[in-house]
């Protein structure tokens, strides 16, 4: 804990740009790209340059921002929210940080307040990640052994994280636990991203393929589930990462908590069931190529759906910043929309 | 099905050397090694390159028969024999080669009958493999969705393969099937082999990361699992490559079959139950590098449990060339050794 907290979306007030730590490029280089409006912001987010449910919220949001500090006006702030917004489909934060912009654009505010609100979307999700860590730290027993998939750190928000927001919260309340990262195929994100934060914080981390976490549940190595999410339904199903379906299941099948930790963006009352969630399928070369290298033979096609529904059947508990959700979630994130 | 079989372990007469298909360099490229004895053939078991249950004993046997030719006596054998037979602890086909070649040896059988002998292991493996195919095509329906792991291919015994031999067997009566291959991380041995050998005989391959599988089947998109394995206990419990197990647990909670195809040397009557099989841990450095690249920050480690374990309970039937056992396996495994 003795590092600067980390926050992979800047402003900088002086050349109004948008700073991003390459997500691409950890851990091997920690390069910060600056993007001078909302198409390299939209680029960026397709690109997995930044990546993470409210991560991509905060970066589109800036990126619009820095669209009205350099002039531009309502119709085009318009267009760029538009194109912005449908960088990637399946995370809702993206749409609901754009709408939140897009409010104050209609409002006719003018690019300091946009900037002001842009700030207040950043300073909002790192707040709602101490909370969610506050809330979803005391459901970790003492020495827990934690599992969790792709990454929804500090890397994947405005900082802190989400899983990894309950994961530091309990360390700091002095859990002497371990995670397990799931090294998340294709993109790497447990083994690139989770365990390079895990690793700089000083948490103990240790590095699984995705094919092994089955088995370390059997063996009886892991004591609970702890992900993120990119959507949650209305009825309490979980749009994630790619393969957090499978841990569900397993996590159900071994009689382990599973636990999903989300800022209230990340729960989309107007979405009924994880069926109605879009899902991204991603092209395939993402899956062929690591490293810059191919890996299958020249001519074998792959699949890369981007991420996958968790019933809510599935779900022990769901970590928001207004409070720990069971079932029946219906009802629950129904009243804690109400109580907002 | 217009090429040439595939063999990745052959006997060179005129120089009497053992050839294998080096499998870590594939896809890439098709380089073969040629060993000159039982020492050089335990190298390259420790470090896969051949590796699969019978291939490995086929590899072994060849290189005790060479190790004769070479003019090394009774003595010399059995220690080299006891060497192969350590090479790696998990599959039980090394062993059971190995045990078979040290009967030849102990009868004071000849260099010429030595190496008969390993031509037999070698061809009653294929024609093993073309009988579990046979008997196990009936079971997949009318263009079947069949998902495997790993590669329990031509690649991974002497020819034909056993889980893949059984997709051979149901192409050749017809079946417009198609597979869909787990990569197989850490080794990538669906991506790099299954991949390979399938693309190579026409037979329809999508690539998967292992993470998917459990959506696919959520989909629908997946009709059945058919794998191979490294030993099977006496009560039906199956060793094979990690992440087996967890598709084995998916496969139940989907009601999907998971079929077993394995020759009877992968039957192992003395091992009673999965808890008694050593699981061999490989050093994590086989998972933090990926084409030569760490793809995780330094001092961060791993886990390698290179097997897992599936219990009988998760698997509907074990294709062997003695016969399709289901439960009880106890009984069921009995009857085909008193049968043989």
């Amino acid at each position: 804990m003795a590092r600067e907290p980390l926050r992979p979306v800047l402003y900088d007030a002086a050349r109004d740009l948008v700073r991003l730590l390459d997500q691409r490029r950890l851990p091997a280089e920690e390069v910060w790209l600056e993007l001078d409006g909302p198409d390299a912001v939209a680029q960026a987010i397709r690109d997995l340059a930044v990546r993470g449910a409210p991560a991509i919220g905060v970066a589109a949001a800036y990126g619009l921002a820095v669209a009205a500090r350099r002039g531009a006006g309502p119709a085009e702030l318009r267009r760029a929210a538009d194109r912005l917004g449908r960088a990637r489909p399946t995370a809702v934060n993206l749409a609901w940080a754009v709408r939140r912009m897009s409010r104050r654009i209609e409002a006719a505010a003018d690019a300091d307040a946009l900037l002001a609100e842009a700030h207040a979307i950043r300073d909002e999700d790192e707040a709602s990640c101490r909370r969610i860590g506050a809330l979803g730290a005391p459901l970790l027993p003492p020495q827990a052994r934690v599992l969790t998939h792709c990454n929804a750190g500090a890397l994947a928000t405005a900082g802190y994280g989400t899983a990894l927001g309950i994961v530091r919260a309990a360390v700091e309340s002095g859990n002497a636990l371990s995670v397990f990262a799931d090294e998340t195929r294709p993109f790497l994100q447990g083994a690139r991203l989770t365990a390079w934060e895990l690793q700089r914080d000083g948490i103990p981390v240790t590095l699984l393929t995705d094919g092994m976490a089955g088995w370390l549940m059997a063996r009886g190595e892991i004591g609970c589930v702890v992900v993120g999410a990119d959507r949650i339904a209305a009825n309490g199903d979980v749009a994630n990462k790619i393969g957090t379906y499978a841990l569900a299941v397993l996590a159900a099948h071994h009689h382990l908590p599973f636990y999903v930790a989300a800022p209230w963006s990340t729960v989309d009352l107007e979405t009924p069931t994880g069926a109605d969630i879009p899902i991204e399928e991603r092209v395939g070369d993402e899956v062929l190529l690591v490293a810059g290298q191919r890996i299958a033979p020249a001519g074998v096609p792959a699949r890369y759906p981007a991420f996958d529904v968790t019933p809510e059947a599935l779900v022990t508990a769901v970590v928001t910043e207004r409070g720990v959700v069971r079932r029946p979630y219906a009802e629950g994130l129904r009243a804690l929309a109400g109580g907002a």
